[in-house]
């Protein structure tokens, strides 16, 4: 295959800024930066990819089938009116240029009915505040992988959807970890609703996936598989265990396998081909790839040793399956590094 | 009666200093402020209350019943030395002065192995910070309570114990709302090693007592009884509810009266009147009172809008119970009338 693999991006993730992260009650800087969509562009265009584009479809149908009403209705009321979700006495409007949680439930099923508490119920962390209009950029994100699923079942064989903010810590009615609509999971549930029996999903971000295992948990026809830095070393901290395998008709279609910090690149290979077994096994119509390469050995807020050449061969490798494959982009926050990984690994494919 | 009331606080509360809370993702001024005991000891003194003294008993028994294991060794360990628990790449010894939490869980009881994610476990909200000595304080504050609760043991009608910090937000596993460890609990708990069958809890806090709820949701000898804002509108959010009646052998022995902002003297003391009446018939043989001043019209994170002269009356009314009473102290921030409003209260007992 040397066809040249069309990139998808959407010109909102410029105007996604995230202010600060609360980490252990201090303001630090964001990680998630807009300058990595921009590397990324410009390691692309630099290396002679030329199908670029921003063309997007309405992603909402898929959306409302992965994410909870209710958590849509408040991530949307809050971002589309930020002044109004915090009429405190003596805040001003301007005042709060984003919005983050004070007080989490401690009660199963809370009723949150205050938007303090719905803060609580529906942002698991400090690190994913909700600015004005950060609803519509992430489902502006959602829909540039949409767009990349469309492009697969009209017969591309590999597509790159460039989203931003990421997706895959956001769970059924939960944003967390940068993320607030599951890119990866409303592109796979597009595509079984376009006529797939079956879809596989790939997670190699550093982080666990644990928006998209708990959105396909409970299902048999999309197997989520994620290799990523142990939960007692890594954000998300409470997920990602190997011994969380599915549940009801899901039982079987979850598979973690947790690293250690350090990890190498001949290691990491050792794990690739254990899912990639497991996932060549599920016989899926399309694969869909969660790809972080915050696994990479400059990733600031990472733990593993991978090069950039190895990236190129995970693509090779995954390209070997020659399933229909839709690549998201997730995590990397080694900015100055994050497009040639990008471009490393897509090269990967074209290897094949 | 007549007779003086006895006032035990403990000189560990004036080492606690809170260093901010932090309300939608910025630092505010802290309320529970040291300035609180200084104001109540000064107006007790300045009402010619004398028997004031600071003499404890060890807690620690009781408080083990009350806590669950693991939560108190992640506070203790936390708080003996926050240095090592901030062991992280760039932080120096010292440069941080307190712990907040940053990731919450959002799967039911949680695998918490790293610090950062047992500091979501265990703490639920972003305004409890564990300074270096919290845990020694707060199991002083214990203390107090228990101190209080041997003067009844030993024939005192009633006793005031000036406990800081506050406790009946802190859960079996879970501390917030400026609480860490259950004061009031605790001294119940004692209560009943010390021969009690039953023993009886009214909290007027205006915030709901979700710990003390907690702690004795599957109880029937401990019969808890709580009015305050309603969740809806006021901390902490998630309970209080008028439903919350127990559970298993605790049904029936929780009694929940959440009210809208706005509550004048005459429609509260509607509502005292049904809690004590409630009281007693369950025929406690002590009764213990989580007194919380926050309801006075002058409370800057209130919602009520009761008179100082109102608390007196609320004294001589609970008084007429003729229960041995131990009243721990709990919320409260209008700091400038907090004295007042304890001795008005106190002054209520003694008109009986």
């Amino acid at each position: 295959m040397t066809q040249e693999i069309p990139v998808i991006y959407t010109e909102a993730s410029f105007s996604h800024r995230p202010q600060y992260e609360v980490f252990r009650g201090e303001k630090e800087p964001h990680a998630e930066t807009v300058e990595r969509v921009e590397n990324i562009l410009q390691a692309l265009r630099a290396s002679g990819f030329t199908h670029i584009n921003t063309t997007t479809i309405d992603g909402m149908p898929w959306i409302e089938q992965v994410h909870d009403a209710a958590y849509l209705d408040f991530l949307k009321q809050t971002s589309d009116n930020v002044d109004a979700s915090v009429a405190d006495k003596g805040v001003k409007p301007g005042d709060v240029k984003a919005i983050y949680p004070s007080v989490h439930p401690y009660v199963p099923n809370p009723r949150a009915t205050n938007p303090l508490a719905e803060r609580g119920k529906y942002m698991f962390d400090m690190y994913t505040p909700i600015m004005q209009g950060t609803y519509e950029v992430a489902v502006e994100s959602a829909a540039c992988a949409v767009a990349g699923a469309k492009l697969l079942k009209d017969g591309e064989k590999q597509v790159y959807a460039l989203t931003r903010p990421p997706g895959h810590h956001a769970e059924e009615a939960m944003m967390g970890g940068y993320c607030y609509i599951n890119n990866a999971a409303v592109a796979a549930q597009y595509l079984r609703s376009a006529g797939a029996d079956r879809v596989a999903i790939f997670d190699f971000d550093i982080h666990h996936g644990n928006g998209t295992q708990n959105i396909f948990y409970g299902r048999d026809d999309v197997f989520f598989a994620s290799i990523h830095a142990s939960p007692d070393i890594k954000f998300p901290f409470y997920t990602g265990y190997e011994d969380e395998h599915g549940e009801g008709d899901g039982a079987g279609f979850n598979y973690n396998i947790p690293l250690p910090e350090g990890i190498d690149d001949a290691t990491y290979d050792v794990h690739v081909a254990k899912v990639l077994k497991r996932i060549r096994d599920f016989h899926p119509n399309y694969l869909v790839v969660s790809a972080g390469f915050d696994t990479h050995a400059k990733d600031p807020i990472g733990a593993f040793r991978l090069t950039t050449d190895y990236f190129g061969k995970l693509g090779k490798d995954i390209a070997s399956l020659e399933f229909p494959t839709l690549t998201v982009q997730e995590g990397g926050y080694a900015t100055d590094v994050l497009g040639e990984n990008v471009v490393s690994y897509l090269k990967g494919f074209r290897e094949r």
